[in-house]
């Protein structure tokens, strides 16, 4: 172990450890600093005594020495746990392996994808959700947060959410299939940016499992948002939404002062949160920076439902979805109250349940601080016995500068990003909170290391569940600058791996990734069944056997039933008549797992997967006459390219 | 060095080496045997006397013991080399670090892509191309061949360019950006499958550099494809195309017998080759396969380009491109054809260029031949000089089942991909030629490795260049269905990366990969320049400094100059009225290399990204009323989240 060179500059003192023998501090970006001075915003951050940087430079190879765990994974062995990726504003989730960090598979959602067919075929757009002209209502999608199914306080892999920052969209993935299965688009909100799944039920205690997805809504709105009053802007307000987990549909939204960001739930079911950066309600970012203390919002989800049953609600005009109303106006008692304000120092940003369902952490952004919630604390203030909300805070260590997101190892640590410092802390939470009672002894921060750089989300593995078992910590940093090959004007992100079982935290990998992932999740892998080969009987339209092929004509509307099974089409040629409606339904009769079979049609701009026992579907206008050479484009056979059917499309009279 | 201990199944006798213990055998996909079998095409292999091997069993990881090169590149270290990845059907193109193996960038081509913005700007689109109502005349495409600009016989990083097999569209990726530019759709083709840059000019040996592209059609069409002749199938042909490499324009297209499928050309720029699988012009596959020798097509560039000079050409209706006749019947005599047909045992799939520039390798597929034709012969034939083009094949060992592609290491050896045998054979290609002179002394197979499975293309490093260095070999597998977690129906596909330094070929990384990448070169990394940041000089609609926002209105158009510097826009407010047509040009003024801001609209599905110092646009009619809050979605700052711009679209009366 190294003594740290820098010790001066951190916050609290105690004794960071150099991994790589390079100053930290010349890592640092001098693009967030200037941008921060330059906005005029470092005052925010004066207390800490940081000046900014000298120019970055490239940090040398981060020694591995003295990992217990490698994230080398030899060819032919598996992974040790599945990594469920946001896909940022590419629109899609992603799956890794970790510790390798290799990416198995991407699952569109709300992007277009022209390897499956997610956009093109029937099935997939009736789940995106067309206009009345057929179009896809929406082609774009920032997914930001993915988080999985809990039972028993654990994920049980059935379901996996991700949200659409841009259109307020929810979407399901479902983790036998690892496919978007639905997506639903929530009223009265915008900047829908966090999710979370509830653990247990609220009040019967017997549904220990997830029925509830909780959504922030960030940007406040005028309500309805339909070009009415645009200008009043203290009558704009934003929306905590809770949706059926199994229906998908919206249940009730919760009206509140100011506006939400990330969102934790308790392993009680009992409570979630939302993190608040824009108290405020602010247009402009320095009227959202303005106030000292900004707040975490708990729900007390009970008493909302239970409102929502004795119809204690109202809608917002476009929308029947019954709202409560969770503003502090109507709040200020609590033993009524709906939902309760904790103030926390300046823009927090994220909010984490820890493992052993005691706390919340919330960290400050534009504070160095690290604010513990004690739930229980919470729960006093709802039932009228603590009288300041602010007293749910059992600590706030400085931690660092830029703090944003924290994840757990089970073994009582926290580990928190600091965005301005590119570093993760590793933090003592019962040491900070006997630190908070004034020990002067207790030995809050354990642990430094640096990233490249900026870090924002991070999570460890199982880190959101109660089998937290603290092995991997996996770092979404938002600028790569010098770690890889330059590739022009646009930069992966870098997704750094790190070793938490030791003491010391040491680096394992870093990735690439292409932008922007956001929040991820790292589940053990005998939580994700996933089943390779469908039942044929679960598709309706399949034509079951080789010899069903056949085409259909009512009128100018024909069904061509195609069956595919390496290395032919069912049909050698499909023959219709320009302008007809033509519905084509391809059937993949291999039974084979990963035989899966494309099918493409030329300057139709068709094209789209059916993997082994599936049947999806197709339906355009044969407007062009000619010839058109619809082949199988996914690998499929020695044979591959000799596969292909014959689109004949006569001209019209 | 292990025995083989099944040497037995060798076709050419020659020992094989066992690397991890385990009957390769075993992991041979049944399904493709059975699927093959099941086609009643093993007769088309039952000369190698092999039967369909037991059910598959999962290998075991890999030894790398004896590997002079590792894939692991630690934290903050550089890859060697480029690798430039076709993405197959998802319509993209792949950056990689080679060795590490891991994606530093996806370039949007053929696909949308919604982080970008690809397909959502103006800019983008005018690339893309549009239907006359506005929308994209595509958002499908099937990436196949990338290949490299050439001076002076090696990459000169200037261009990568790509096709889309589904539209028939060559698309160019400028390699300082590492973006596409451009995308030209070719005429009288369909299923546009081969692509290679020439490396030299035919005539002028000043210009020792690529100026052309050429692109071999695959699917025989009725020529006009216009709904005329569709039925009968002796007047379908296929098209050779030449594309102007720095206008893209198509230049003239050559009309032949029969397919194309793979492209190749000649050091000395005299030469260009396309395998041919289908000389039978079958509509089905069991055509297809029934002669027991197709071709490998050579033009002769000089030629063709001098009786386009000499207007010895013709039109399809439709097209104005220049069209010469390479059909058998008009090619007969040498000394003036245009085109030769070199036979090739059955089914031919790929054509690859020897480095040392005297030889194409020309594989089997449904022959267990990879044929070694010799250009000097090939130009001897064109000359009158060589009585049979068959005689230009100056070996055909037998190497193994299904025999695709060939790369090289520059010591004279080739590395062909052996798709049935799930293996890569590394041959003698000087041996093989003394084999076929008749001396039974000759060593021609050198290696086998197993790789999994079922592998396409490969290649090696500088392989297509006289710089080929014969370091990493990457294999394209098309099947990976034990090698990862498993993901659901749709299995990833895997690229292996060997190390081809020394005698023995080593495993040294497998990585799963978004189907279906295609083919890919490696390059070295001097070779490609990229720029960070760009000169806002390039960008006409570029508003040049912080005061310069405004928003400009002409009748109920409205053009809004909206510039970006972290964490602000230049106007907190966008206020339109509906039904106005809102042109939005966002300039970035940061000048901080990867500092990319993003730009979304909610509902309105917009989101693209604009580069330091880059200014994008894109026009949409402000249909709904209401406040639509405009936002950051490339993470940029500290106060990202803060940085938003309320767009207040004004109820028309």
């Amino acid at each position: 172990m190294t003594k740290a060179t820098d010790s001066s500059e951190i916050p609290d003192g105690t004794e960071p450890t150099q991994h790589d023998g390079v100053h930290r501090r010349q890592f640092l970006s001098t693009a967030a600093w200037v941008g921060l001075t330059g906005a005029g915003v470092a005052a925010g951050l004066a207390s800490c005594g940081k000046q900014p940087p000298g120019p970055g430079t490239a940090a040398p190879a981060a020694a591995d020495a003295g990992a217990a765990h490698s994230a080398e994974i030899k060819p032919g062995q598996l992974d040790e746990y599945y990594g469920v990726w946001s896909g940022g504003h590419s629109g899609e989730v992603r799956v890794l392996g970790i510790p390798s960090s290799r990416e198995i598979k991407r699952i569109p959602v709300f992007n277009i994808d022209p390897m499956s067919g997610w956009g093109i075929t029937n099935e997939s757009r009736a789940v995106i959700g067309t206009l009345p002209d057929g179009r896809l209502k929406y082609t774009t999608g920032d997914t930001h947060h993915v988080h999985g199914s809990y039972s028993d306080g654990t994920y049980d892999g059935r379901y996996f959410w991700v949200n659409d920052k841009i259109h307020g969209r929810l979407g399901r993935i479902r983790g036998d299939l690892l496919e978007c299965d639905r997506i639903t688009e929530l009223p009265n909100i915008q900047g829908f940016h966090g999710i979370f799944p509830d653990k247990r039920d609220p009040v019967d205690p017997a549904i220990n499992r997830t029925t509830r997805v909780f959504c922030g809504g960030e940007f406040t709105l005028p309500l309805p948002n339909d070009g009415g009053n645009m200008d009043d802007t203290t009558q704009y307000y934003s929306m905590f939404t809770c949706v059926d987990a199994e229906t998908m549909e919206v249940r009730w939204q919760c009206k509140i002062d100011g506006n939400m960001d990330l969102v934790a739930t308790s392993y009680d079911g009992k409570l979630a949160a939302s993190n608040q950066y824009n108290t405020e309600n602010g247009m402009v970012y320095g009227e959202m920076m303005s106030a000292e203390r900004d707040a975490c919002i708990f729900f007390d989800i009970a008493r909302i439902e239970q409102a929502v049953k004795d119809g204690k609600v109202f809608t917002i005009p476009g929308s029947d979805t019954p709202v409560v109303d969770g503003t502090r106006a109507s709040n200020a008692d609590p033993k009524t109250a709906l939902v309760a304000y904790v103030p926390i120092p300046k823009n927090p940003h994220g909010v984490n349940a820890s493992p052993d369902g005691k706390y919340f952490i919330c960290s400050g952004k534009l504070s160095p601080t690290a604010s513990v919630i004690e739930l229980a604390k919470v729960l006093e203030w709802f039932e009228g016995n603590l009288k300041d909300p602010r007293d749910a805070v059992v600590a706030e260590p400085e931690i660092g500068l830029g703090p944003l997101h924290t994840a757990f190892d089970g073994r009582g640590h926290a580990f928190t990003t600091l965005f301005l410092d590119s570093q993760v802390v590793k933090w003592n939470i019962e040491a900070a909170i006997a630190a908070f009672k004034g020990d002067k002894n207790a030995k809050v921060v354990v642990d430094r290391i640096d990233v490249h750089y900026q870090p924002g989300h991070l999570n460890a593995s199982m880190s959101e569940t109660r089998e937290c078992d603290g092995v991997y910590l996996a770092i979404g940093c938002k600028f790569s600058k010098d770690r890889y090959l330059p590739v022009g004007p646009l930069h992966p992100e870098n997704e750094v791996l790190i070793d938490i079982s030791g003491e010391k935290m040491v680096t394992l990998h870093e990735a690439p990734v292409y932008p922007e992932p956001h929040d991820f999740i790292i589940v053990k892998r005998d939580a994700v069944k996933t089943t390779q080969v469908r039942n044929i009987d679960d598709f309706p339209l399949a034509t079951k056997d080789m010899g069903g092929s056949r085409i259909e004509r009512d009128g100018s509307k024909v069904t061509v039933h195609l069956t595919a099974i390496a290395p032919a089409f069912g049909l050698p040629e499909i023959r219709v008549r320009q302008g007809d409606e033509v519905t084509l339904i391809v059937t993949n009769l291999d039974k084979v797992e990963d035989l899966s079979h494309g099918f493409a049609i030329p300057k139709y701009n068709i094209n789209f997967i059916v993997n082994p026992q599936e049947a999806k579907s197709v339906t355009f206008i044969a407007e062009k006459p000619g010839v058109y050479w619809a082949y199988c484009t996914h690998f499929c056979h020695a044979l591959h390219l000799e596969m292909r059917s014959r689109l004949v499309v006569e001209r019209s009279a």
